[in-house]
C-alpha cells in the first residue's frame, strides 16, 4: 500500500496536534511539519506569565511536562514527524497537491508534494495603522520572541512605564505581568469596557479590582499616535489628546487570521475572515483541511460563524483534523460556545454562551438575565467572592450564557456551565445538581446552583430584579424611588452606596413597615451585601401590599459605581 | 383566609431550607421549627474543620455569612419562623395533625398542631454493638457536642494517641483534623479501602497519601472491643487481637436514618431504612413530607433507591418540600447521583455516578472503564495532579460514573462529571468541549475532556488498556508478560516500578524494535509517567506486527502498589 504523504503548515498548537494525531492513527504515514518560526509548539498561552515571572525557565514553554524540548529531533524520534522549522511555505498548489516552500537560513526554495495538505497558520495580531507604530518600543505578545524581548524587558528594570493597548485577554494579562515586573501600567481600551466577553457591569467589577492593584486603565478611548523620538517610543497620544509618556507600548488589540497563503490558493475565506471549513475540518479543497486561529468556526447559540482564536480549540480541531487525514471525514467538531477566562491579580473572570450585549446585538428578546453574588465556600474555609451572570431563554427556560468574575473558584463555574450550554440544560435541570459538596470545595447549595435557583424565582415572577446600572440609570434620572438597604448597621458602617439609601436592617424590617412609603405604588429598591436578604425583603413587602418592590441583584458586591464608603 | 401552619421537626440542614423556603413563598403561614439540641441550622460538615483549627470561632458554625448567630431570635426576627430549641417531639399523631413535644429544660410536654408537617430528623451515627462501648473517651463527630469536645481535645493537647474507626468521608476528615491537632492517628477501616465510595486502586492511591502524611491506616480489620481501665478508654482491640492503645476513639462507621417518630406514626420506611418519599418529598401521609437524611432517595443512574445523607440534598431537597407544603406538590426532587467529595491533607478525593464496584454489584456488565493521570494545569503554573477513573456504557456509550483523586482541581473534575451525568451525556458529547482555558486553571485540553478522549480511543478498540491491578495479578500469578517502560533514562532513575520492566525510551522506540520479544504474540504490557507515551509505544508497536500489546492505565502514578523506587 502507498504511503499516505501528510503536509501539516504550521507549527504552534493546532499544526502539532494534528500531526501527532495523524500519526497515532498511521504508523506509517509520511507526516512532515512546516515551520516558519525556529520554535515548535510554543505554549503561546503561557507567555504573560513567563514575562511576569511566574516560572524563569523559558524552555518550559517548549517542553513537554517531563522537560523534553519539543524540537525537531523530539518531534522525528518520539513521534515520527519530519519537523522542519524556519521554513516559510510561500505557495500552496492544490491542483498539483503541492505546497512551495523557503528555508529561511539559506533561502533556498524548495517543493514538498501531499496528499492531504492541514493549514494551521494561525492568527496575527492587528497593529493600529497609525503615525509611529515603526519606533522601537512597541511590541506584541504573540510569540517567542515577544516573549523574549519582554521578559528581557522584565529582567533588565530598565523601563518605568508602560501602555498596554487593549483591554482584552491578552492586554489584561500583560498588564498584571508588567505590573509584577514593577513597571507604571496604564492599559487602553477603546471600547467602554475591559473584557468584552462580559457585559459592561461585570466587566467594571474587574476593571474596579485591577484599579486597586495599582494598574490604570483608561476606557472609550483609542490610540491615534504612538509619540518617539530618535526611532525610540516616548509615550502615547490618545484619540481624545491626552499624552502618556512611556518607554513601552504592548499592543493587544486582537488577533486576525493568517489565511494569506489560503486565499492565494483559491481557498474560501468567510465573512470573519477565517478559512471556511466544515464540520470535518475540511476547507473548500476537499484535500486540504485546516485548524486552528486560522479557521473560521461556528457558534453553537447563536448558529452564527465567528472568529474563535483560543489554545484550546485549536487542539480539539487539530485532533479532529488528524484523524480525518487518516481514515476518511470520520469525526466532525460541532462547534464552540466562545468560552474564555483570565486570571487577572486576584481576580479570574471568565465568560460562556451569550453575554446580554451579544444577546442584544443578535436581536434576542426573549432572554431573562440574573445576577448573583455569594461566597465560594463557607467563610471559614476562607472564601473567596463569585459573581455570576447568567442568561437564559425565557420561553424555553434553556440557559444561553453564564459570566463569573471574582477571587473564587471561577473556572469550575464555568466549567459547569459549559456542561449546561453544551447539554442544552434548561434552568430547571440546574434546581437540584448533585454536584460534589464539603466547604473546603463549596457552600452546601453550589454556587452555579444558587444562581440557577435566582434564574427559577426570576423566571417564576417571585424574584423582581433590577440590574445596578437601571437603578443608576434611575438616580440620574431622579426618579427618586425609595431605597431600601437591608443589612446589619456594622455592614452600613463598613461599607455603604451613599445613594440615599435608607437603612433598616431585615432582622427588623416587619417591625418598621411604618418607616416606609405609605403609597403602596411608591417605587422601592432593596438590596443587602449580595441580595439575599434584599430578596427576603421583597417577599415581605409584597406581602404586607407594597406592590412596586424590586431588588438590586447581586447587591453591593456587585456594585459596579464608585462607592460613599 | 386561615392561615397555614407548619411544622417542621429538625433544626440542622434541611429543616431550617423547608422552613425558610416555606416562609419566602407565604408571608402569613405560622411556621414552626421543632429543634432537639440547643443549636440551630449547625455547618455539621464543616465541625472536622474547627476541630483540626482551620478555624477557631465556633460561632462560625452557626452564623450566617455576615456573622449573626443563627439563634431563635434571628429565626424568628430574619425570618419570621418560630424555632423553639431544646424542644424534641415525641410522637406523631397523623389523624389529628399533630405533634407532641417535650421541653428539654423543663421536661413539660404539649402539643402543636400542624396543617403540614416536614419531617427532617436527619441520621444519627452508628455504633458498634461490642464490649466497652460506653466508655469515656469514645465519641462520634456528628453534633456540635462532639465537635466541642474533640476541639477541647485538640487545645487541651492532653491526648497522644487515637483511633479513628472508619474510614469514610467523616473518618478520613476527623484523621486529618486530629493529626493537625498533632495526635497521633491510626485509622481502622472494615473494608479493604478507604473511602468505598472510590474503587480500590483509587483509594489506595488515597492511602498511600495519608500515610505519606504520617497517619496510620489499617484496613480489612475491624474493631472487637474498646478496652479501658476506671471507665476510661485505654485502647482499641482489632478483630485480629491486636490492640492499640489510645485514649481516644472516634466511631465514624456511618450513619442510619432517624426515623423512629415516622415509624411510630405509621409512615413507610424504605428497605434502606429511610422514610420512603415520592418526587414531591411526600411521604405515605398526604399531610407529612420529609427531607435530609432521614429519607431515602433515588439514584439516578441505578435507579434503585438509596440512602444518601449529603448536606447538599439535605438543602436542595428542603427547597423542594418547603414549596410544595405551601403550594402544593408542584416541584419535585429528581434523585441523587450519590456525588461526594473529600478533603485529606493536600489530597481531594470524590466520586459521581457509579464505580467499578457498584456497577459489578449491580449486575452491569457492558460497560468499560479508563483511567487518566495528568497535571490539571501545565508545570509552569504550578500543577496539581490528577488521576481520574471514568466509567462508560458499551452499548449507548452514555457517562456511568467519574472518580476523581489527586492534588489539582478535583471538585471542577467532579463538577463536570455531574453535569455529565445529569445530561446523560454520552462519550462523544465530552470529545470536543469548548471549556474555559488558559494556564492558571487548565491544562490546553482539560484533564476531563482528555479523559474522555482516552474513553473514546478505548471504545474504538484503540486504546488497549490494562488496569494496574489486572498488571498486578498476571506479575502474581507467574504469568511473565514483557514490560516495557517508555520513560526517560532520568525519570526512570528518580522513580521506578522494579516489576521486571524494561526501560526503552519512548524516543528511540523505532530503533530498538529488536530489543522486543520477536514472537509477535507475546503479551506486551507498556507505560510511561501518566501512561500517554505508553499509548503511543501501544501503536507504534501494533505498526510493527506485535498483536498482544496493553497500555498500563494511568501509568507510574496510578500505580496503587509499593514501587521500588
Amino acid at each position: 500500500m502507498k504511503k499516505k504523504k501528510i503536509v501539516v503548515i504550521g507549527g504552534s498548537a493546532a499544526g502539532p496536534k494534528t500531526a501527532a494525531k495523524a500519526r497515532r492513527l498511521d504508523e506509517h504515514a509520511e507526516i512532515i511539519l512546516l515551520q516558519k518560526d525556529k520554535d515548535l509548539s510554543m505554549a503561546s498561552c503561557g507567555y504573560p506569565y513567563y514575562v511576569g515571572g511566574v516560572f524563569d525557565n523559558r524552555n518550559e514553554l517548549i517542553s513537554t511536562p517531563t522537560g523534553v524540548v519539543r524540537d525537531p529531533r523530539f518531534f522525528l524520534n518520539a513521534k515520527g514527524i519530519d519537523a522542519r522549522t524556519e521554513t516559510e511555505v510561500i505557495a500552496i498548489d492544490p491542483q498539483n497537491h503541492s505546497v512551495t516552500c523557503k528555508h529561511l537560513a539559506t533561502g533556498d526554495v524548495d517543493t514538498v508534494n501531499y496528499d492531504k495538505l492541514v493549514i494551521c497558520t494561525g492568527a496575527r495580531p492587528v497593529i493600529p495603522p497609525i503615525p509611529g507604530n515603526d519606533l522601537k518600543g512597541i511590541t506584541t505578545l504573540q510569540s517567542m520572541i515577544d516573549a523574549d524581548f519582554l521578559r528581557k524587558v522584565r529582567d533588565e528594570k530598565s523601563i518605568k512605564k508602560a501602555v498596554v493597548i487593549g483591554g482584552g485577554l491578552i492586554g489584561i494579562e500583560t498588564c498584571e505581568a508588567l505590573h509584577l515586573a514593577g513597571i507604571d501600567i496604564t492599559v487602553v481600551e477603546l471600547a467602554p469596557q475591559l473584557l468584552t466577553f462580559l457585559d459592561w457591569e461585570m466587566a467594571e467589577i474587574v476593571e474596579n479590582h485591577v484599579r486597586a492593584k495599582g494598574a490604570n486603565v483608561i476606557t472609550n478611548n483609542g490610540v491615534a499616535a504612538f509619540l518617539g523620538e530618535n526611532g525610540q517610543l516616548t509615550g502615547v497620544k490618545l484619540a481624545n489628546g491626552t499624552e502618556l509618556p512611556c518607554e513601552l507600548a504592548v499592543v493587544a488589540i486582537g488577533v486576525r487570521p493568517n489565511v494569506a497563503l489560503a486565499q492565494e490558493a483559491g481557498l474560501s475565506i468567510g465573512s470573519t475572515g477565517g478559512i471556511v471549513v466544515n464540520e470535518f475540518m475540511q476547507t473548500s479543497d476537499p484535500d486540504i483541511y485546516s485548524a486552528g486561529d486560522c479557521v473560521e468556526s461556528y457558534n453553537m447559540i447563536t448558529g452564527k460563524k465567528v472568529h474563535a482564536p483560543m489554545g484550546d480549540l485549536a487542539n480539539l480541531q487539530g485532533r479532529v483534523a488528524g484523524e480525518n487525514i487518516i481514515l476518511g471525514n470520520s469525526v466532525s467538531f460541532p462547534g464552540v460556545l466562545q468560552t474564555g477566562i483570565c486570571k487577572v491579580f486576584d481576580f479570574s473572570a471568565g465568560s460562556t454562551g451569550l453575554t446580554e450585549a451579544t444577546a442584544k446585538n443578535r436581536g434576542y428578546d426573549t432572554y431573562e438575565t440574573v445576577v448573583n453574588t455569594s461566597p465560594d465556600k463557607p467563610g471559614f474555609m476562607g472564601a473567596g467572592l463569585l459573581i455570576s451572570k447568567m442568561l437564559a431563554d425565557k420561553n424555553t427556560g434553556k440557559i444561553l450564557g453564564v459570566q463569573c468574575v471574582g477571587t473564587g473558584n471561577v473556572s469550575k463555574q464555568l466549567a459547569t456551565a459549559t456542561m449546561a450550554l453544551t447539554g442544552g440544560f434548561t434552568v430547571e435541570q440546574l434546581i437540584n445538581l448533585d454536584m460534589p459538596y464539603s466547604p473546603p470545595f463549596s457552600l452546601a447549595i453550589d454556587h452555579f446552583v444558587a444562581t440557577a435557583h435566582l434564574m427559577q424565582n426570576k423566571l417564576k415572577g417571585r424574584l423582581q430584579g433590577i440590574s445596578p446600572c437601571l437603578v443608576h440609570e434611575k438616580l440620574e434620572n431622579n426618579e427618586k424611588p425609595f431605597i431600601l438597604d437591608v443589612r446589619g448597621p456594622d455592614e452600613y458602617e463598613q461599607m455603604r452606596l451613599g445613594i440615599g439609601e435608607t437603612l433598616i436592617p431585615s432582622g427588623v424590617l416587619r417591625q418598621r413597615l411604618d418607616e416606609l412609603p405609605q403609597d403602596k405604588e411608591t417605587e422601592i429598591i432593596c438590596y443587602c451585601k449580595i441580595s439575599l436578604r434584599g430578596y427576603e425583603a421583597q417577599l415581605v413587602l409584597n406581602a404586607y401590599g407594597w406592590k412596586n418592590v424590586k431588588v438590586m441583584e447581586g447587591g453591593v458586591m456587585a456594585w459596579p459605581y464608585p462607592r460613599e464608603k
